[in-house]
């Protein structure tokens, strides 16, 4: 990672975080110790990272399906394998705990993994409501422990080079956020698209735009199956800074573009191409003001694009490194329990919102 | 066109209109004469497509500028330019006025018009307020006179096609209709965003979507000249379907892109590509309850992609061999005052709506 | 695979062969025991695809690398890892040698795989000349034993429907297939890019066009280690049929789009996209002769783009099962032998023809 | 034109020549009147790019066709009309003759030109062989009179910025110049697809690569008419630089791509794209030698991708703009009719390589 990204940063709450860098990772020689509870969709994606790191790795997997469990023993002879989530919360083997499970259980698992003195890991997003996130954080820093929420995208060579753009300015102000994630299925049974799917962008926008956001506006409707399966998000920011999340499960295509509008510099993020991801555009408008609201002079500005090489690690790589890292160094995450909190309020702000028709909820 | 589209709607208001259909152009042999007052940026197309129609002629063109006025007279020796309006609304020569000045002007101008026995083809938006609207309506229904706002997309070879598609039964029941239109500039000085680029997207999600539309909710952002230039339109429907228009004036790429989801098959218009502009997918979802909730069974359907050879005439040529169709035979266009009222309603409910961030408008 | 291919198709020499469907595989019950020597780049894609098959397991893999082996034995305790070829050749429990080793040692590990009574399935280029790939047909043909020649490509959805295409007549006469593979690297040692990109697209083309090559034209140009990095396949078929193959290991993009122009229909296939790989345009050029040359009538037809849904199986796991068809059902199959030896003739006749800048090479 | 292209560039043949530059159109207050003979498909480009010149003018255009030359009359009322090209070549309002005609005519009108004293602005390619092309070139320069042929993509602001990046060394060495040009039609009557779309290619070549080319070999196909409507021509050029086109009327899609490698720096020029035409890629190879042939290290450099702003102007009028500053500035173009020869002689040498099936034509 020789373009290193950005070495500190001053979190929401005004803490000092750090930035996931590889540099850190020395971590003094030390090995991180992870239970992993869940191994269905997103948690061989984990013991496959953790295998190979060199400040931590996974000891023990828990999960229900004997057939999961005997996919582990085959692949990772190594790890202990076990059906009871309470094995794993009691081992003293074991430092932290990732929970990989429906999100209807993190808060239990995490609360039970914090009471038995293990750092935490989790899957987005962090709990079903704000009132467990809160007593999660609040439990996590009365045991100084830490939590981080698996905002994966945030480990992406595509939104760290974007991070770097709006930290270094190279943007200029902000204007607006615009996501576009959209797709055909896949539905889930409990949760509408908006907490499928906009956990992603919610956490993307969190992270690049440092102003605490306003309020939300969200619409959205159901077709099928008594969620919605197609939402509008809007966000106001102070600053008239605006972002807005389209997220769909009916669409015949796929697409993940988001928009980026600054002052000095736009941004053009495609999630599916292989190559130039990200695309900056030297482009602007510029008003100055003639004489009566007729005669503002518009002057466009349109110069070069440029696709900048972005790192090539695999983000939930480099994310596992870094936790490790904080929990080896007590270093505060900046997708912290704090972080997930934040994107756990904006969901329940446009669920209210969306079930209100478009009602403003104040955040 | 062989593959005549639709011969007869059934329009918004009860009454039978009819779809431009080239078969129908025979006219009897009549000549609708129009006069166009406005020669800046649109006339110049008005004028050059009335050239070489069989049943209409430009035979007067009205513009302040004296360049204009030249370049008139220099391409077309045969047609009057005159300065004053007054010139083209008291000639005995002009049947019909083509309206092609900014919108603050349309009120006065057709008006005058429909006051002098003129039919009206006036540019979108028809008004700038509803109220306008409304009396040019009641006054062309008195006078026995057409008006026909020049909503051109609707006789694009795309929107026909997708036209066609929706009244044929093929999409099945809709779900939803999602158009981005965003780029960089053109500032309007005196009208947002929404004024300037939603009334294309207005106007063919009123064409397509045969239900009115209840509600509206926008929001959006002021980022440079007091006027909105980024926005975000949804507007509710009756049975579930649901609309959004995204709208921004500060894009650094141009993208004129169209999801529209139906129960049977989904369509992707792309405008901005040469070929194929519009891709119709056969596929699809389908839900069938097992026991409880948590077991709904979610089929996923993938077929082919179909991408049909669209009508390559140009729209404005194709429009306004209809609306002398329309006036020369006295049938009622699809997109007449009516049309045009409803999309001016539809965005005073959106710059209402946008004022109070996003409160809910009923329409 | 509901829309079944080509259940059979006349070889080029005349044999019937048939074509892979997924019905026949069957098989009686019986298990092909498969012995893997090469478990480098592709060997591994080799055993993962064995795995799981109906007709057919990997029972031994060999391989030099004693960390190749470890990966094996971690990977699937079941499959026994030997470092000496001659085990597997020499085992009474295997029934076919899977060769996926460098193209120099193919020859001799076949040869001793015939004459020890196994099947082969082996790498693509079959050999690195045509004397050696005659012998091994001609073993094989005496020991009545089955040669695969490992074309992936033409088990691909793609490639499936492109011959579904061309056997059922839809594309009309054939007139051009020209191909565009071209990427950065990987540079080979010892081969030009022709030995190692263009095999690919021969044995496509060899499989979709039905008539028997006439000549090779080839050029190309070295910049870097002394064999071609760019070349320029052309090969001459019967009844004015033409095929381009454009190989490149210096571009900066990476691109794999073929062209097919038939009197009815022509195809472009782009491996590259996510969906729609393959579609088939209703275009076409009819020439009327008028009086006198200069009075030829050109008409141009453009009609509708399909896209059809191509079968999602991995290409491999559909060739592995109708190897094992082919051996336990005493079948032909189309990539045998004489299949590989028709491209190693290609491959040495544009060999033969770059070294003298594009001269004829007849075949 | 701020970023300046190239103010000087050494001619293939030894002079030194000027690369268009709107600095240079001062002009010394002269104007150049020109006669445009041809008014069919391209003539009224050229009459509406001289059109507002501030250093040439066309006075007067010849065609057979009444009704060219009542739409002259009507769109240029101060452009005199007439049929008999004798009447231009013989006018003394004349200074230079624009050749607007089938290629058969060019060497008869072009001379008449030259001997009645007038220079040449002529369209490509320049004569139907080299040996009136030779005559030509040898005429003019007796004559002291200017040739330029019309090769307007080399005033286009993509193939500018091109040049500049080959002339300032930013590529490094090339490699290969590889250009796909493919539509659907339009099929000439009397000329191959080599005629009609290589020169195109081949100018653009002749242009980017400073060396002469040594040899040319061409396959292709006829299909319909008679004349080859797919062609693939391989350009050797000293140094191992290698040049590809393939042209085809016979193509569902229209690409207009060009791949050049360089080793220092690649270029993908798409000239169907609105923006970002030309895109610089920051990639290559480098070889080092381990030992012997086996160890060589092959290692790949991957950075940025970055698209310049190009400049917009229409490359005719720029062209024009050039032509009349090379007449009344008494300077050489590099367009002039050696350079026109050069393309002849190519396309002659493609003729008769094709005819022999790939033959080796030496230049």
């Amino acid at each position: 990672m020789s373009n290193s990204l950005v070495t500190e940063a001053t979190q929401k709450n005004g803490q000092k975080t750090q930035v996931a860098t590889l540099e850190s990772r020395s971590g003094g020689g030390n090995m991180l110790r992870v239970g992993v509870i869940g191994y269905g969709y997103w948690g061989p994606n984990i013991v496959r990272n953790l295998h190979g790191q060199k400040n931590c790795q996974a000891v023990m997997v828990c999960d229900k399906s004997s057939n999961a469990l005997n996919r582990v023993r085959k692949t990772y002879p190594g790890i202990e394998a076990v059906t009871d989530p309470m094995e794993v919360l009691r081992s003293p083997d074991v430092d932290a705990v990732a929970v990989i499970t429906p999100v209807w259980t993190h808060y239990e698992l995490a609360k039970l993994a914090l009471e038995h003195g293990k750092h935490v890991f989790i899957e987005k997003p962090f709990t079903s409501n704000s009132a467990q996130a809160e007593e999660l954080v609040e439990l996590a820093a009365r045991k100084n422990l830490k939590i981080m929420v698996d905002h994966t995208f945030l480990f992406t060579g595509a939104v760290r080079k974007i991070k770097e753009l709006t930290e270094s300015g190279a943007l200029g102000d902000l204007y607006y956020y615009d996501s576009l994630r959209v797709n055909l299925g896949l539905f889930q049974h409990d949760v509408s698209v908006i907490w499928d799917l906009a956990p992603h962008d919610l956490s993307i926008m969190d992270y690049l735009i440092k102003a605490e956001p306003e309020a939300i506006v969200a619409t959205g409707e159901k077709h099928l199956n008594g969620v919605e399966d197609v939402a509008y998000l809007t966000v106001y920011f102070p600053k008239n800074i605006i972002a807005h999340i389209n997220v769909n499960w009916l669409s015949p295509v796929k697409i993940r573009t988001t928009l980026i509008g600054g002052q000095k510099k736009m941004v053009v993020w495609n999630d599916l191409v292989a190559d130039e991801k990200v695309r900056i555009y030297d482009k602007g408008v510029q008003i100055t003001s003639g004489e009566g609201i007729r005669n503002l002079l518009v002057s466009y500005r349109s110069g070069d694009m440029w696709a900048p090489q972005l790192e090539q690690l695999e983000a939930l790589h480099v994310e596992l490194d870094y936790f490790a890292d904080c929990v080896l160094n007590d270093k505060v995450p900046f997708n912290d329990g704090h972080a997930g909190l934040r994107i756990v309020r904006m969901l329940e702000a446009a669920e209210a919102s969306i079930r209100k028709r478009g009602e403003l909820v104040r955040l």
